[in-house]
C-alpha cells in the first residue's frame, strides 16, 4: 500500500471551487434552457397560428369556388322546366335527380369549408395564442421560483465552503498543536537523555539542567492542553464539515433530481392539455367535415343505385301525354244500318273462312318459328351490350395510395384508367355489337309486327267459328246496345281528360274489376322478351281490352293479365 | 228503344280520317319527343361535363394553395435543429411531432385533391363525353326504326280504309239491289192488285197486261240474283273489313304500347349504366378522398394522444445533458492526513450530538406536519387547474350540422366556442387559481428543501449513532480504501462520457445490481406527490447513492429503492 499523498488546504479549496464553478455554470444554462425552450414553444404556436390562418384563408377561396360553381349551375337548372316540375312534384328524371344533388353536395361541401374556415381563424388560433400566453407567463413565474431555488443551493454550497474552511482550520491548529507538543515532547526526551533519565527528575532542583527539564515539562503540559483542546475544536468541526456535507450532497440531489424536473413541469403547467385540445378542436372540425362529405356521397351513391331507366320511360311518357297516349280504338262502323256487325259464316262463306283459318294457322307456325330464333339472336346480343355496358370499371382507389417516400404531387391517373387505345377498341367492340343489335331488332320487329296482325285475324277467325254462340262477346259493338249512346260517351270525354286519367298512375286501380273477365292480348310473345334487362315490360304495357257495356274500351296494363 | 240514325259513308269516312289524322299528328309528336330526350341528355351530358371541368380546376387550385402552404413551413423547419435531429433518430418533442404531421396531412391534401382533379379531368369527363355520343348514335338508330315502324303503322291504316271503303260500296249496292229488288216485287204486287190476284196469271198471255208482268218477274228474278250477289259480295266485304279492323287494332295497340316502349329502351340503350359507371368512377374517387384524409387525420389523432408531458420532460433534459446532469457528488475532503473520516462520537462530543439528533428529530416532526398541509393545498390546487385544462371543450359537430332550409353558407361557428367574455372569465379564474398554485407550491418547496437538509443530517446522525460499527459504510470514503485510486478513477471518467451514460436510458440496467443494498434518498416525501397527474417522478428522479468500494458514487433511479 503506498503512502497516501496528504491534500493541502489549497488544493482542497481549489477542487471545490471548481466543482461550485460548474454547478453555478449549469445553473445558468439551466435558466437558458427553460428560457430557450419557451421561445421554442413559442415560435412553435406562432408557426401553428400562421399556418392555420393561411389555411382558413385556403379553405374559403375553395369554399367561395365550390359555391359559384354550384350557383352557376343551380341558376341555369332553375329556369328549366325540369326544375318547376321538381318543385312541384320532387319528381325527377333519375339522371336530373344525380345532376341535381351533385349540385347540392357542391353547395355542401362549399358551405362546410367555410366553416372550417372559420373554426380555424375564431377558435384554433385563438387557442393557440393563448397557450402562447401562458407558456411566456409560466415561464415567468417558473423561473423566479428557479431563481430562489438556485439561491438557496448557493448559500448551502457557501455554508459547505464555510465549515470545510473551519474543519481546515482547527485541523490545521490541532495539526500544529500536536507538532509543537512533540516537539516539546522531543525536547524533554533530550534533555533527560543526556543525564541518566532515571535520575533527571531527581537532578531537576540540584542544577541548572533541572529548572530546564521543568520549564520543557510546563510547556509540554501547555501544548497538550493545547493540542486537547484543538484536537476537540478538529473533531467538531470535522463532524460539522460531515454533517454539512451531507446536508448539502442531499440539497444538491433534491435540486437536480426533483427541484429541476418540478421547474419543468411548471413551465410545462397545462401546456400538452391546452395543445390537446386546441389540435383536437382541428380534428372534430376536420372529422366532423369528412362525415358531412360522407352523409352528401351517400346521398347521391343512392340516387346513383337508383338511376332506373323503367321508371324514366315512364315519366318520360307521362311527360307527353298527348305524343304517347294511346289512342280510341277503331271500331266496327255500321254502314247504313247494316245490323250484322260480326263474321259472317253462314254459307258459302264459312268454306272459304275455314280454308283461311287453316292458311293463317300454318303461315303463323313458320312466322313464329323464325322470328323466335331472331329473337334470340337479338336477345344474346343484348345480353353481350348489357355485359359492356355495366363492367365494373370505375375503382380509382389505386391512384389515392401514399408512400412515405413520394415527396411529389404527382398523379398516376393516367395509367389507371384504361389507356385510350384499349377505350378506342372497346367501343368500336361495342358499337359493332350495337350495329348487329339494331339489325337483328329491326328483323324482329318486322317479324312480329306481321304475326301480330296474322294473329289478330286468326284468333278472330277462330273464336267464330268455333264459338258462334260467343259471337256477341267478340265483336266490339254490343250488336243490340245502344250505339249512339256508347260512341257518345266515348266521344263526349275530352281527350286530354282521357290522358290524364290514363297517366296518372290511377288507372290500374281504375280499371283492376274489368281486367280478369275482359283482357286479352298479343303480347303474350313480349312479355317474355327482355329488352333491358326483362325488367322494363313489367308494369308499363298496356293492353287493349274491350268492356261490357257503358264502359268505354280502355288500354289496361298487360302485368294484370 | 229509339231508332238508330244510320251513319253515311261522308260521316265515317270523315271520323275515320279524322282518327287517322291524330294519329298521324301523335307519330311526329313521337318523333319529337326522342329529339327532345335525347337533346336534353346531351345537354346534361354537357353541363356535367363543364361541371367537373371547373371543379377540377378548382380542386387543382385547392391543391396548388396546400402545397404552397405545406412547403413555406416544411422549408421553414428543415433546417432547425429539431428537424436535423428528427432526421436522425426521428425523436421528436411531441408537440413538434404533431406540427409536422399536420404538414404532412396538408401535402397528403394537396396531392390528393390533385389526382381528384386529374380523375375528374381525364376519366369522368371522358366518360361523360362518350355517353353523349352514344345517345346520339342511338337516337339515330332508333329513329330509324321508329321510322319505319310508323311507315308499316300508316300501311296498315290505308288497308283499313281500303276494305272499309269496299265494304261501304258492297253494301250500298247490297242496299241499292235490295231495294231494286223490293221495287220490282212491288210493282208485282201492284200489277196483281190491279186486277184478281188469282186469275193474274192465267190472264197473262190474255191481254197487254199479261205481258208485263212477265216483264216485271223477269226483273224482280234478275234483280234478285243482283241483290244475293251484291248481299254476298257485301258480306265478304264486311268479313275482310272486321277481320282488317282487328288486325289494325292490334297493330295499333302493339306499336303504342309495346313498339313505342321498345323504341325509348333503344334511345336509352346502355345511357343508364354507363351514367351510374361515370358517376361512380366520381364516387370512387371522391370516397377514396376521403380515405385517405381520414388515415392521415387518424395518424395525427394519434400523435395528439401521444402528447405526453413525461416523456418530453425527460427528451428536453436529454437535449441538454450539460445543464440538466447531476453533478458528482460532494465527498469528504479529508484535511492533511486526517485519517478519521466520519463523525466522531466518543466522548465528549457524544453528549451534544445526541441532544443535537433529539432537536433535529422534533424539529423535523413539526416541519413535516406543517409541510403535508402546504403540499395538501397545493395538490387540490394542481388538481382544480388540471381540471381546468383538460376540459373537453372541442367538439365542434353542431357547427357542421345541414339542415334542408337553409341555403346560404351563413356559418354559426362564432356562437358555438364559447362567447369571448365567458373565456375571459374562464381565463381569469384559471390564471388566478396558478397564482395560488405558485404561491403554495414555492411555499412547499421552501419547505421541503430546509425539511431535506435537516433530515440528512438528522439521518447521518442516526446511523452513526445507533449503529457505530457499521459507520465505516455510511461515509463516503473507506478509510482504510486507495483514496488516490477511488478519486482518481471517477476524476479520470471524462464528464462528458459520464453524462451520456447517464441519459441514454442504460443507466438503471448498469446500476440495477447496487440498488437495493445501497439505495437511500430523501425523496419518500416526493415520490407521493404527483404535479402533473401522478405520472411524472415515476421513472425519471434519480437518487443518490453511495456505492461499495471501488464502484463511484453515482445517481440511481428512485423507482429501483
Amino acid at each position: 500500500m503506498s503512502a497516501p499523498r496528504f491534500k493541502k488546504d489549497k488544493e482542497i479549496i481549489a477542487e471545490y471551487e471548481s466543482q461550485v464553478k460548474e454547478i453555478r455554470a449549469q445553473l445558468v444554462e439551466q435558466q437558458k434552457c427553460l428560457d430557450q425552450q419557451t421561445e421554442m414553444r413559442v415560435q412553435l404556436l406562432q408557426d401553428l397560428q400562421d399556418f392555420f390562418r393561411k389555411k382558413a384563408e385556403i379553405e374559403m377561396e375553395y369554399s367561395r369556388n365550390l359555391e359559384k360553381l354550384a350557383e352557376r349551375f343551380m341558376a341555369k337548372t332553375r329556369s328549366t322546366k325540369d326544375h318547376q316540375q321538381y318543385k312541384k312534384d320532387q319528381n325527377l328524371l333519375s339522371p336530373v335527380n344525380c345532376w341535381y344533388l351533385l349540385l347540392n353536395q357542391v353547395r355542401r361541401e362549399s358551405k362546410d369549408h367555410a366553416t372550417l374556415s372559420d373554426i380555424y381563424l375564431n377558435n384554433v388560433i385563438m387557442r393557440f395564442m393563448q397557450i402562447s400566453e401562458d407558456s411566456t407567463r409560466l415561464l415567468k413565474k417558473s423561473k423566479e421560483i428557479a431563481f430562489q431555488l438556485q439561491e438557496d443551493l448557493m448559500k448551502v454550497l457557501n455554508e459547505l465552503y464555510t465549515v470545510m474552511k473551519t474543519y481546515h482550520m482547527y485541523h490545521s491548529e490541532s495539526i500544529s498543536a500536536e507538532s509543537k507538543l512533540k516537539e516539546a515532547e522531543k525536547q524533554e526526551e533530550k534533555q533527560i537523555g543526556r543525564g541518566d533519565p532515571v535520575f533527571s527528575i531527581r537532578m531537576e532542583d540540584k542544577n541548572p539542567r533541572r529548572s530546564s527539564v521543568k520549564k520543557i515539562e510546563k510547556m509540554k503540559e501547555k501544548r497538550q492542553a493545547k493540542y486537547s483542546e484543538n484536537k476537540l475544536k478538529s473533531i467538531k468541526a470535522r463532524n460539522e464539515y460531515l454533517l454539512t456535507l451531507e446536508a448539502t450532497n442531499s440539497s444538491v440531489f433534491k435540486y437536480y433530481i426533483h427541484d429541476l424536473s418540478d421547474l419543468i413541469d411548471c413551465c410545462d403547467l397545462g401546456y400538452h392539455a391546452s395543445l390537446n385540445r386546441a389540435l383536437r378542436t382541428y380534428l372534430s372540425a376536420e372529422y366532423n367535415l369528412e362525415t358531412s362529405r360522407h352523409e352528401g356521397l351517400d346521398i347521391i351513391e343512392n340516387a346513383v343505385d337508383s338511376l332506373d331507366p323503367r321508371s324514366d320511360r315512364q315519366r318520360f311518357m307521362e311527360m307527353y301525354p298527348t305524343a304517347f297516349c294511346p289512342p280510341a280504338k277503331f271500331e266496327f262502323q255500321s254502314h247504313m244500318g247494316d245490323e250484322v256487325c260480326q263474321i259472317s259464316v253462314q254459307p258459302p262463306v264459312n268454306g272459304e273462312l275455314i280454308l283461311r283459318f287453316q292458311q293463317l294457322q300454318s303461315r303463323l307456325a313458320t312466322l313464329k318459328i323464325e322470328n323466335e330464333e331472331i329473337k334470340k339472336t337479338s336477345e344474346a346480343t343484348l345480353t353481350t351490350i348489357q355485359d359492356m355496358v355495366t363492367i365494373e370499371d370505375y375503382d380509382v382507389s389505386e391512384c389515392f395510395h401514399h408512400s412515405r417516400s413520394t415527396e411529389s404531387v404527382k398523379s398516376t391517373v393516367s395509367e389507371t384508367y384504361l389507356s385510350k387505345p384499349s377505350i378506342a377498341k372497346r367501343r368500336a367492340n361495342q358499337q359493332e355489337t350495337e350495329q348487329f343489335y339494331f339489325m337483328k331488332f329491326r328483323e324482329f320487329l318486322e317479324g312480329s309486327n306481321l304475326i301480330s296482325k296474322l294473329q289478330a285475324k286468326h284468333d278472330l277467325l277462330k273464336r267464330t267459328l268455333g264459338e258462334g254462340h260467343r259471337a256477341d262477346y267478340m265483336t266490339t259493338r254490343h250488336p243490340n246496345g245502344p250505339l249512339k249512346t256508347h260512341t257518345g260517351t266515348r266521344r263526349a270525354r275530352p281527350r286530354s281528360v282521357f290522358n290524364v286519367r290514363l297517366f296518372n298512375g290511377n288507372l290500374e286501380s281504375f280499371i283492376k274489376p274489368w281486367t280478369k273477365e275482359l283482357t286479352r292480348s298479343t303480347s303474350g310473345l313480349w312479355s317474355s322478351y327482355p329488352p333491358c334487362g326483362g325488367k322494363l315490360h313489367s308494369l308499363h304495357k298496356f293492353v287493349w281490352a274491350p268492356t261490357s257495356r257503358n264502359i268505354p274500351c280502355i288500354w289496361i296494363p298487360a302485368g294484370s293479365q
